[in-house]
Protein backbone atom coordinates (compact mmCIF):
# COMPACT_ATOMS: atom_id res chain seq x y z
CA UNK A 1 0.00 0.00 0.00
CA UNK A 2 2.94 2.26 0.41
CA UNK A 3 3.03 3.28 -3.44
CA UNK A 4 -0.11 4.90 -2.88
CA UNK A 5 0.21 7.57 -5.53
CA UNK A 6 -0.63 10.35 -3.06
CA UNK A 7 2.39 9.29 -1.71
CA UNK A 8 5.67 12.24 -2.00
CA UNK A 9 9.29 12.12 -0.36
CA UNK A 10 9.40 15.38 1.77
CA UNK A 11 13.10 16.17 1.88
CA UNK A 12 14.57 17.88 5.17
CA UNK A 13 16.42 20.72 5.44
CA UNK A 14 18.58 19.10 8.70
CA UNK A 15 20.59 15.91 7.98
CA UNK A 16 21.26 12.96 10.15
CA UNK A 17 24.96 14.45 9.58
CA UNK A 18 23.80 17.88 10.68
CA UNK A 19 22.86 16.53 13.97
CA UNK A 20 25.39 13.86 14.31
CA UNK A 21 27.82 17.04 14.35
CA UNK A 22 25.48 18.71 16.80
CA UNK A 23 26.04 15.93 19.33
CA UNK A 24 29.30 15.70 18.56
CA UNK A 25 28.14 11.28 18.50
CA UNK A 26 27.78 8.48 16.29
CA UNK A 27 24.14 7.34 15.97
CA UNK A 28 24.15 4.03 16.15
CA UNK A 29 21.04 0.95 17.15
CA UNK A 30 21.50 -1.52 19.32
CA UNK A 31 19.76 -4.36 19.00
CA UNK A 32 19.01 -6.69 22.63
CA UNK A 33 17.27 -9.70 21.50
CA UNK A 34 17.13 -13.05 23.40
CA UNK A 35 14.45 -14.80 25.68
CA UNK A 36 12.40 -13.07 28.38
CA UNK A 37 13.70 -12.67 31.69
CA UNK A 38 17.22 -12.83 29.40
CA UNK A 39 18.40 -9.30 30.68
CA UNK A 40 18.08 -7.39 27.91
CA UNK A 41 15.65 -4.51 29.36
CA UNK A 42 18.41 -4.38 32.40
CA UNK A 43 21.15 -3.86 29.96
CA UNK A 44 19.64 -1.65 27.90
CA UNK A 45 19.56 0.29 31.31
CA UNK A 46 23.17 0.06 32.85
CA UNK A 47 24.55 0.46 29.05
CA UNK A 48 21.88 3.91 29.09
CA UNK A 49 23.71 4.91 32.11
CA UNK A 50 27.05 4.29 31.32
CA UNK A 51 26.77 6.34 28.03
CA UNK A 52 25.17 8.89 29.76
CA UNK A 53 27.83 9.24 32.18
CA UNK A 54 29.85 9.53 29.35
CA UNK A 55 28.01 12.43 28.20
CA UNK A 56 26.59 10.54 25.39
CA UNK A 57 22.45 10.70 24.57
CA UNK A 58 20.86 6.89 24.37
CA UNK A 59 17.25 6.25 24.37
CA UNK A 60 15.95 3.18 25.67
CA UNK A 61 13.50 1.60 23.45
CA UNK A 62 11.36 -1.69 25.57
CA UNK A 63 9.13 -4.23 23.99
CA UNK A 64 7.17 -4.24 27.15
CA UNK A 65 6.84 -0.56 27.34
CA UNK A 66 6.03 0.59 23.22
CA UNK A 67 3.03 -2.52 24.41
CA UNK A 68 1.64 0.78 26.32
CA UNK A 69 1.33 3.37 23.73
CA UNK A 70 2.61 3.09 20.28
CA UNK A 71 1.38 -1.03 19.88
CA UNK A 72 -1.24 -0.65 22.30
CA UNK A 73 -3.11 -1.99 19.37
CA UNK A 74 -1.69 -5.40 19.18
CA UNK A 75 -2.57 -8.38 20.86
CA UNK A 76 0.01 -11.56 20.87
CA UNK A 77 -1.00 -13.43 18.23
CA UNK A 78 1.87 -14.73 15.82
CA UNK A 79 0.98 -11.47 13.50
CA UNK A 80 0.48 -8.92 16.14
CA UNK A 81 3.99 -9.78 17.34
CA UNK A 82 5.72 -9.99 14.06
CA UNK A 83 3.82 -6.29 13.38
CA UNK A 84 5.32 -5.06 17.17
CA UNK A 85 8.73 -6.07 16.09
CA UNK A 86 8.75 -4.08 12.82
CA UNK A 87 6.97 -1.33 14.35
CA UNK A 88 10.09 -1.06 17.12
CA UNK A 89 12.51 -1.45 13.88
CA UNK A 90 10.54 1.48 12.62
CA UNK A 91 10.91 3.72 15.43
CA UNK A 92 14.68 2.47 16.29
CA UNK A 93 15.31 3.94 12.89
CA UNK A 94 13.89 7.22 13.19
CA UNK A 95 15.63 7.78 16.65
CA UNK A 96 19.28 6.48 14.75
CA UNK A 97 18.35 9.29 12.31
CA UNK A 98 17.75 11.92 14.68
CA UNK A 99 21.06 11.23 16.28
CA UNK A 100 20.07 8.91 19.21
CA UNK A 101 22.41 5.76 20.22
CA UNK A 102 19.14 3.75 20.02
CA UNK A 103 18.90 0.86 22.63
CA UNK A 104 16.04 -1.62 21.59
CA UNK A 105 14.96 -4.82 23.89
CA UNK A 106 12.67 -6.64 22.34
CA UNK A 107 12.61 -10.57 22.72
CA UNK A 108 12.34 -10.37 18.03
CA UNK A 109 12.26 -14.17 18.03
CA UNK A 110 12.86 -14.54 14.31
CA UNK A 111 15.99 -14.25 12.39
CA UNK A 112 13.93 -12.50 9.98
CA UNK A 113 12.73 -9.60 11.99
CA UNK A 114 16.33 -8.96 13.13
CA UNK A 115 17.32 -8.88 9.66
CA UNK A 116 14.41 -6.31 8.88
CA UNK A 117 15.64 -4.43 12.04
CA UNK A 118 19.01 -4.38 10.54
CA UNK A 119 18.11 -3.53 6.82
CA UNK A 120 17.01 0.13 7.99
CA UNK A 121 20.45 1.48 9.62
CA UNK A 122 23.46 1.84 7.56
CA UNK A 123 26.03 -1.31 7.73
CA UNK A 124 28.16 -0.94 11.09
CA UNK A 125 25.24 0.96 12.87
CA UNK A 126 23.70 -1.91 13.86
CA UNK A 127 24.80 -4.01 16.79
CA UNK A 128 23.20 -6.81 17.42
CA UNK A 129 23.50 -8.23 20.72
CA UNK A 130 22.25 -11.23 21.46
CA UNK A 131 21.53 -11.94 25.49
CA UNK A 132 22.21 -15.42 25.83
CA UNK A 133 20.81 -16.47 29.16
CA UNK A 134 20.14 -20.35 28.96
CA UNK A 135 15.98 -20.66 28.95
CA UNK A 136 16.61 -22.91 31.95
CA UNK A 137 17.94 -19.85 34.38
CA UNK A 138 15.59 -17.44 32.65
CA UNK A 139 12.78 -20.12 33.83
CA UNK A 140 14.27 -20.24 37.31
CA UNK A 141 14.38 -16.30 37.35
CA UNK A 142 10.32 -16.29 36.06
CA UNK A 143 10.35 -12.46 37.44
CA UNK A 144 6.90 -11.74 35.50
CA UNK A 145 5.75 -14.93 36.47
CA UNK A 146 5.33 -15.61 32.74
CA UNK A 147 7.02 -18.92 32.22
CA UNK A 148 5.15 -20.81 34.92
CA UNK A 149 2.03 -19.66 33.03
CA UNK A 150 3.50 -20.46 29.84
CA UNK A 151 3.84 -24.02 31.08
CA UNK A 152 0.61 -24.11 32.58
CA UNK A 153 -1.04 -23.58 29.20
CA UNK A 154 -2.35 -20.22 30.34
CA UNK A 155 -0.29 -18.21 27.45
CA UNK A 156 0.89 -19.49 23.75
CA UNK A 157 2.85 -18.78 21.69
CA UNK A 158 5.38 -18.16 24.46
CA UNK A 159 9.13 -17.88 23.17
CA UNK A 160 11.11 -20.61 24.37
CA UNK A 161 7.83 -22.74 25.54
CA UNK A 162 5.80 -23.65 22.71
CA UNK A 163 7.46 -21.04 20.12
CA UNK A 164 10.70 -21.16 18.36
CA UNK A 165 13.85 -18.80 19.64
CA UNK A 166 15.65 -18.97 16.33
CA UNK A 167 19.35 -18.05 18.17
CA UNK A 168 21.52 -15.43 15.86
CA UNK A 169 23.86 -17.00 13.30
CA UNK A 170 26.62 -13.85 13.84
CA UNK A 171 25.10 -11.33 16.20
CA UNK A 172 28.11 -8.37 16.69
CA UNK A 173 27.80 -9.08 20.41
CA UNK A 174 27.23 -12.19 22.39
CA UNK A 175 26.45 -11.90 26.06
CA UNK A 176 26.79 -15.00 28.10
CA UNK A 177 25.28 -13.60 31.50
CA UNK A 178 25.30 -16.70 33.73
CA UNK A 179 27.77 -15.63 36.27
CA UNK A 180 28.66 -12.32 35.29
CA UNK A 181 27.30 -8.80 36.50
CA UNK A 182 25.46 -6.46 34.59
CA UNK A 183 28.60 -4.22 34.85
CA UNK A 184 30.70 -6.59 33.53
CA UNK A 185 28.45 -7.54 30.22
CA UNK A 186 28.54 -3.52 29.66
CA UNK A 187 32.09 -3.31 29.69
CA UNK A 188 31.93 -6.11 26.99
CA UNK A 189 29.43 -3.88 24.80
CA UNK A 190 31.35 -0.67 25.56
CA UNK A 191 34.61 -2.42 24.59
CA UNK A 192 33.21 -3.88 21.11
CA UNK A 193 31.43 0.32 20.18
CA UNK A 194 34.54 1.69 21.45
CA UNK A 195 36.70 -0.89 19.16
CA UNK A 196 34.44 0.13 16.09
CA UNK A 197 34.25 3.70 16.89
CA UNK A 198 30.47 3.72 17.72
CA UNK A 199 32.00 5.62 20.69
CA UNK A 200 34.68 7.88 21.56
CA UNK A 201 36.54 6.60 24.53
CA UNK A 202 34.49 8.24 27.33
CA UNK A 203 34.74 11.97 27.19
CA UNK A 204 35.02 12.28 30.65
CA UNK A 205 38.30 9.90 30.92
CA UNK A 206 39.76 11.71 28.41
CA UNK A 207 39.44 14.88 29.77
CA UNK A 208 40.74 13.02 33.51
CA UNK A 209 43.54 11.78 32.00
CA UNK A 210 44.68 14.87 29.95
CA UNK A 211 44.45 16.68 33.12
CA UNK A 212 46.08 14.38 34.78
CA UNK A 213 49.34 13.95 32.43
CA UNK A 214 49.46 17.93 32.24
CA UNK B 1 -5.64 -5.33 24.28
CA UNK B 2 -3.40 -2.93 26.43
CA UNK B 3 -4.35 -4.69 29.57
CA UNK B 4 -3.13 -8.01 29.02
CA UNK B 5 -1.49 -9.52 32.10
CA UNK B 6 1.44 -9.79 30.26
CA UNK B 7 2.24 -6.82 29.91
CA UNK B 8 4.92 -5.16 32.25
CA UNK B 9 6.24 -1.24 32.95
CA UNK B 10 9.87 -0.90 32.90
CA UNK B 11 11.42 1.49 34.86
CA UNK B 12 14.47 3.46 32.98
CA UNK B 13 17.70 4.17 34.74
CA UNK B 14 17.97 7.75 32.83
CA UNK B 15 15.08 9.50 32.74
CA UNK B 16 13.78 12.98 30.36
CA UNK B 17 15.22 14.90 32.56
CA UNK B 18 18.17 13.55 32.70
CA UNK B 19 18.49 14.00 29.01
CA UNK B 20 17.29 17.53 29.26
CA UNK B 21 19.55 18.50 31.38
CA UNK B 22 22.60 16.39 28.79
CA UNK B 23 21.47 18.43 25.98
CA UNK B 24 20.77 21.82 27.78
CA UNK B 25 17.46 22.25 26.18
CA UNK B 26 13.71 22.06 26.97
CA UNK B 27 12.00 19.17 24.50
CA UNK B 28 8.47 20.06 23.58
CA UNK B 29 6.35 18.63 20.61
CA UNK B 30 5.05 21.45 17.88
CA UNK B 31 2.47 19.61 16.42
CA UNK B 32 2.12 21.24 12.53
CA UNK B 33 -1.69 20.64 11.75
CA UNK B 34 -3.21 22.48 7.97
CA UNK B 35 -4.51 21.49 5.17
CA UNK B 36 -2.57 19.73 2.47
CA UNK B 37 -0.13 22.09 0.92
CA UNK B 38 -0.36 24.60 3.99
CA UNK B 39 2.90 24.68 4.51
CA UNK B 40 3.86 22.49 7.00
CA UNK B 41 6.52 20.90 6.48
CA UNK B 42 8.12 23.41 4.66
CA UNK B 43 7.67 25.44 7.97
CA UNK B 44 8.64 22.76 10.64
CA UNK B 45 12.01 22.16 7.92
CA UNK B 46 12.92 25.68 8.15
CA UNK B 47 12.14 26.04 11.99
CA UNK B 48 14.20 22.89 12.36
CA UNK B 49 17.12 25.04 10.66
CA UNK B 50 16.69 27.77 12.63
CA UNK B 51 16.66 25.95 16.02
CA UNK B 52 20.17 23.98 14.55
CA UNK B 53 21.58 26.96 13.66
CA UNK B 54 21.12 28.25 17.26
CA UNK B 55 22.86 24.78 18.98
CA UNK B 56 18.98 23.26 19.42
CA UNK B 57 18.33 19.62 18.63
CA UNK B 58 14.68 19.10 16.56
CA UNK B 59 13.63 16.32 14.70
CA UNK B 60 11.08 16.51 11.91
CA UNK B 61 8.36 13.99 11.90
CA UNK B 62 6.76 14.14 8.32
CA UNK B 63 3.23 12.32 7.50
CA UNK B 64 4.28 11.66 4.26
CA UNK B 65 7.47 10.20 5.05
CA UNK B 66 6.22 7.95 7.86
CA UNK B 67 4.18 6.21 5.10
CA UNK B 68 7.25 5.20 3.62
CA UNK B 69 7.88 3.28 7.01
CA UNK B 70 6.35 2.91 10.29
CA UNK B 71 3.02 3.47 8.87
CA UNK B 72 3.37 1.59 5.45
CA UNK B 73 1.39 -0.88 6.13
CA UNK B 74 -2.02 1.91 6.23
CA UNK B 75 -3.63 2.79 3.57
CA UNK B 76 -6.46 6.05 3.36
CA UNK B 77 -9.53 4.38 4.32
CA UNK B 78 -10.75 7.11 7.13
CA UNK B 79 -9.69 4.35 9.79
CA UNK B 80 -6.22 4.07 8.50
CA UNK B 81 -5.99 7.72 8.52
CA UNK B 82 -6.77 8.21 11.98
CA UNK B 83 -4.13 5.09 12.49
CA UNK B 84 -2.00 7.13 10.84
CA UNK B 85 -1.83 9.99 13.24
CA UNK B 86 -2.14 8.07 16.48
CA UNK B 87 0.99 6.51 15.77
CA UNK B 88 2.63 9.94 14.53
CA UNK B 89 1.32 10.90 17.98
CA UNK B 90 3.06 8.12 20.35
CA UNK B 91 6.59 8.51 18.40
CA UNK B 92 6.39 12.21 18.65
CA UNK B 93 5.64 11.78 22.27
CA UNK B 94 8.74 9.44 22.51
CA UNK B 95 11.17 11.71 20.36
CA UNK B 96 9.80 14.23 22.71
CA UNK B 97 10.41 11.90 25.98
CA UNK B 98 14.42 11.62 24.28
CA UNK B 99 15.16 15.09 24.97
CA UNK B 100 14.37 16.70 21.07
CA UNK B 101 12.20 19.57 19.51
CA UNK B 102 9.85 17.62 17.77
CA UNK B 103 8.18 18.92 14.49
CA UNK B 104 5.35 17.19 13.66
CA UNK B 105 3.35 18.11 10.22
CA UNK B 106 0.62 16.23 9.92
CA UNK B 107 -2.82 17.50 8.44
CA UNK B 108 -4.70 15.78 11.70
CA UNK B 109 -8.06 17.57 10.28
CA UNK B 110 -9.68 16.12 13.66
CA UNK B 111 -9.65 18.08 16.93
CA UNK B 112 -10.20 14.28 19.03
CA UNK B 113 -7.25 13.43 17.01
CA UNK B 114 -4.33 16.55 17.86
CA UNK B 115 -6.40 16.44 21.59
CA UNK B 116 -4.88 12.77 21.84
CA UNK B 117 -0.97 14.12 20.41
CA UNK B 118 -1.70 16.87 23.09
CA UNK B 119 -2.63 14.36 25.74
CA UNK B 120 0.79 12.31 25.62
CA UNK B 121 2.97 15.46 26.50
CA UNK B 122 3.09 17.29 29.73
CA UNK B 123 1.31 20.59 29.90
CA UNK B 124 2.94 23.72 28.84
CA UNK B 125 5.12 21.09 25.98
CA UNK B 126 2.38 20.21 23.62
CA UNK B 127 2.37 23.59 21.15
CA UNK B 128 -0.51 23.28 18.17
CA UNK B 129 0.77 25.33 15.52
CA UNK B 130 -2.28 25.84 13.25
CA UNK B 131 -0.92 26.63 9.36
CA UNK B 132 -4.18 28.69 8.40
CA UNK B 133 -3.53 28.69 4.59
CA UNK B 134 -7.15 29.20 2.55
CA UNK B 135 -8.42 25.58 0.83
CA UNK B 136 -7.82 28.22 -1.76
CA UNK B 137 -4.54 29.01 -2.08
CA UNK B 138 -3.58 25.42 -1.13
CA UNK B 139 -5.97 24.41 -4.24
CA UNK B 140 -4.07 26.56 -6.64
CA UNK B 141 -0.67 25.73 -5.86
CA UNK B 142 -1.52 22.20 -5.53
CA UNK B 143 2.36 21.17 -5.65
CA UNK B 144 1.38 17.33 -5.87
CA UNK B 145 -1.24 17.64 -7.77
CA UNK B 146 -3.68 16.10 -5.20
CA UNK B 147 -6.52 18.59 -4.90
CA UNK B 148 -7.03 18.24 -8.79
CA UNK B 149 -7.14 14.23 -8.02
CA UNK B 150 -9.62 15.16 -5.43
CA UNK B 151 -11.68 17.38 -7.91
CA UNK B 152 -11.77 14.55 -10.29
CA UNK B 153 -12.90 12.25 -7.87
CA UNK B 154 -10.05 10.09 -8.38
CA UNK B 155 -9.00 10.20 -4.38
CA UNK B 156 -11.75 10.09 -1.77
CA UNK B 157 -11.77 11.27 1.96
CA UNK B 158 -9.89 14.10 0.49
CA UNK B 159 -9.23 16.82 3.36
CA UNK B 160 -11.22 20.14 2.84
CA UNK B 161 -12.61 18.40 -0.22
CA UNK B 162 -15.37 16.14 0.61
CA UNK B 163 -13.67 15.15 3.67
CA UNK B 164 -13.66 17.80 6.76
CA UNK B 165 -11.15 20.40 8.63
CA UNK B 166 -11.66 20.77 12.40
CA UNK B 167 -9.89 23.97 12.55
CA UNK B 168 -8.17 24.35 15.56
CA UNK B 169 -10.16 25.97 18.28
CA UNK B 170 -7.30 27.34 20.74
CA UNK B 171 -4.38 26.50 19.23
CA UNK B 172 -1.06 27.75 20.47
CA UNK B 173 0.00 29.50 17.49
CA UNK B 174 -1.75 30.18 14.25
CA UNK B 175 -0.13 31.04 11.17
CA UNK B 176 -1.58 33.29 8.50
CA UNK B 177 1.13 32.27 5.64
CA UNK B 178 -0.84 34.68 2.86
CA UNK B 179 1.96 37.10 1.91
CA UNK B 180 4.04 36.35 4.55
CA UNK B 181 7.45 34.55 3.91
CA UNK B 182 8.51 31.11 5.48
CA UNK B 183 11.06 32.98 7.48
CA UNK B 184 8.60 35.77 8.88
CA UNK B 185 6.24 32.83 10.13
CA UNK B 186 9.55 31.61 11.62
CA UNK B 187 9.74 34.49 13.60
CA UNK B 188 6.39 34.15 15.00
CA UNK B 189 6.87 30.53 16.26
CA UNK B 190 10.46 31.29 17.62
CA UNK B 191 8.44 34.10 19.29
CA UNK B 192 6.30 31.74 21.16
CA UNK B 193 8.86 29.68 21.91
CA UNK B 194 11.13 32.09 23.78
CA UNK B 195 8.02 33.50 25.64
CA UNK B 196 7.34 30.36 26.97
CA UNK B 197 10.58 29.17 27.94
CA UNK B 198 10.92 26.42 25.28
CA UNK B 199 14.14 27.66 24.11
CA UNK B 200 16.52 30.47 25.04
CA UNK B 201 17.47 32.92 23.29
CA UNK B 202 19.63 31.45 20.76
CA UNK B 203 22.51 30.64 22.06
CA UNK B 204 25.38 31.53 19.34
CA UNK B 205 23.23 35.29 19.91
CA UNK B 206 23.14 35.47 23.05
CA UNK B 207 27.52 34.47 23.10
CA UNK B 208 27.65 36.96 20.15
CA UNK B 209 26.21 40.04 22.37
CA UNK B 210 28.23 39.13 25.64
CA UNK B 211 31.44 39.56 23.06
CA UNK B 212 30.41 42.66 21.69
CA UNK B 213 29.42 43.73 25.00
CA UNK B 214 32.92 43.03 26.40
Amino acid sequence: MNNHSELFWQHYAISRLDRTALLNQEPSVLWFTGLSGAGKTTLANCLAKRLYDGGLLAYVLDGDNLRHGLNRDLDFSVAARHENVRRMAEVASLMYDAGLITLAACISPFKAERDFARSLVPAGKFVEVFVDTPLSLCEQRDNKGLYRRARAGEIVNFTGIDSPFERPVEPEITINTTGRSPGQCIDTIMDYLSRHDLIAAARPGRLTEKTQNA
